[in-house]
């Protein structure tokens, strides 16, 4: 079975970019794509997904706040019911664009805040599991391992896939270390080697030097600098010479 | 063959409202709903699609400007590729409501500033069209006959909906007489009187007294305060008394 | 020494509109006026203060989050330069319709979920005085007595007014009794009771129906439905009745 | 008397950046700040009036369309009501951080479709001339010399500057040759020559190669490209080394 990479694109806005989606997009095998809540805009969907599709990686939806000037990064106390709308509608206006380009919405993804908060929030999770449940069509579900995403999704019988962080240290509670403890960022060589762990082992370091079991069959890398990309390619490069087969899980 | 009434409707944003929804539903047969650019947000979106399948009536996609603090009723200098974009992520978005309460969105109408701007602009009709080619689904569009809009709808072979007004005198051109020309308003009984000539006999006053012709399967009318709804239901008892069959034209 | 009454005004966008600002103008002391952010907008906000100054009303910046689509009632997490940074070009942005029609901005009083984080979080609160403190120009903070905000307000040698609600019972802690809690919500004849018991004897009654004090020299009215508006009136006449002297506190 | 240079700053919106902002101030004497409606947000103006105030650049008012999305580059048919309060809004947030941060806004300068409306459309201009006026503080108007813009400053008795163009080439009228224009953009060698013609001589080359005079007190420069910056220094320098003087007009 195949490891994916997964990566955050499409996220400019107007006038504005935000990373280098095309070269991302020779890396990594799904793409988050924006859907205009917490970045994205028509033109970019259009143009992210149609790059997405030639270049053979999968579309998902990068769910998030709608909350542009916080890039969805600070929680907004959304009721459940909103979240479910807003989710159904994001998805909605993303598949018509992967429709246009050949192919279509695969998965969702929440994005910033909304990652974390869906994580440990039954309710919250239940609002984005609900909007994919209406939205049908197949969609997997992708996030962080044994939280409330995941026991939501299978609970709906919906397709969970976990997620891992190379560049971050994980608690021994298999949770990911904050950025404020001493350790908790892998830079840049051991981020490599904490990819190549997660994907051949399911194992991550612990921000105490220990193991902790990760169960992920992609991992997110990031493109918002050069420096950023050149990890990404190292990434995928030592996947690829590990043998370790490198594909979209859906 | 039917005659349709078509409104405005899911115009509120948040926390704030405008019209009455529920009385206009028991009137029309064409919902002509915001997508969250000009008016509207995810939930009003759900619960006005809701309400519309209720009441079995037919749900377009009322596509506008993103311009939410004027209502979409200035134009906005888009490109023609913003424009199809644009108009592509709306009725996206909205459709995924319209199913999900066990419809789909059935046709479009441009709102506001965008109905004149891309009446009387080739590119601009050209660049609504292209989206609704894209998305499929035997979309109609809902509009001002003799126009760019049926043109390029003709040119594509989108079934076009010619629309008339009830509550507006015509120039003998076939165009809407401004309102600050004197007569250019019919209210209320001639209002009345025109809707069942633009029905009965595809006939509307000209603004000098006179009658032109006007292609129209479909009118307008609005719900924005009481003596609005109240006309409404006079037009459509009118209709049904005078025997024309109202129904929705998809 | 007088007694206030304060309203939140000037809270439409666009085509949409709020509550009866001309009807509510007539009966308090202060206007809140929302400054585009949570709701309102310049042509609004000029439109609003005019109205303001015209009929002796004092004018205050009504700050909120940047959440038009959740009007403010939503909490966001943000960080507290952004909230000091967002406040000081809220008070600014006020400041100058105020001025353009004869008055300034006298106080502020946070909004919505603002208006409860603030009480409750001392680095909030230190980021809206913060604001007002470089501002400048003996701005009073409006706001629930015996909070944080009061305490950051002491702190800086900033005015505090203690603000009361007629139409909501009290905990014995002296905060508000939550909306679900039975008894909870005073209205109508015993809201203007409260509020007569609150400017007179500064005392409120409590859900379980004993009394506790509550420090208020002004009182919030709402104007967002007819029956509002009339029990703002009720409650101004019963005071003017009562020989307390209602005017600005600034 | 000093020749200025002028630079749009300030145009990130949240995680957005835009533009080389530290390096400009190095190099120009004004600073046009987004107010938050092109582009802009509060924080965003904070620091870069900061930063202005630090380096001795002087802060004017870069107001535009309330389109983020567009980044003010695209028409929006406001009226002139509106675009008078939204003059007012703008120069009225920015103003309270320049304050604050020692300084005040010390003149306007329209941006993007704004600036070429207003200079077209007399009504436009004097919109904004008005929240000038009503502002007051003895504000300045940057613009284009003989345009709408000039006269409704020289109208009010406002102090009108004229801004030239260092890359682009003029049409014998005095206006700016079209980009689409073979000849229009003078890059890089010619920039720097015409904006020594400005201001050495008032003059400025046509795009059929003749000379057309150009009444400007101040050049504008970019700043969006690590090469705008290297030839907005190549600029400063060239006119430092011809012995005029560089400063702000204000």
């Amino acid at each position: 079975m195949a490891f994916d990479l997964n990566s955050d694109l499409g996220e400019g806005f107007g006038a504005y970019s935000m990373g280098d989606d095309a070269a991302m997009l020779d890396i990594v095998t799904s793409a988050n794509i924006a859907c205009g809540f917490h970045a994205g805009d028509p033109s970019i969907m259009r143009r992210t997904c149609e790059l997405a599709v030639a270049k053979g990686v999968r579309i998902g939806a990068h769910i998030g706040y709608r909350d542009l000037v916080g890039f969805g990064r600070r929680h907004v106390a959304v009721t459940a019911d909103e979240l479910r709308d807003e989710t159904l509608y994001q998805v909605g206006s993303l598949d018509v664009f992967a429709r246009s380009a050949g192919d279509r919405v695969r998965y969702v993804k929440p994005h910033g805040a909304l990652y974390h908060a869906a994580s440990a929030d039954r309710e919250l999770a239940e609002a984005v599991l609900s909007a994919m449940a209406e939205f049908g069509g197949e969609l997997s579900l992708l996030g962080p391992a044994g939280t409330e995403l995941e026991a939501a999704a299978r609970a709906r019988g919906i397709a969970f896939v976990g997620e891992g962080f190379a560049d971050r240290a994980y608690l021994s509670s298999g949770r990911l270390a904050p950025r404020s403890q001493p350790g908790a960022v892998l830079w840049p060589d051991d981020a490599v080697t904490q990819a190549l762990s997660i994907a051949r082992d399911s194992k991550a370091v612990t921000v105490d030097g220990g193991a902790v079991a990760v169960r992920a069959t992609s991992i997110c890398v990031h493109g918002d600098s050069p420096a950023a990309v050149e990890m990404a390619r190292r990434i995928r490069s030592t996947l690829d010479e590990a043998g370790i087969p490198v594909g979209a899980f859906c």
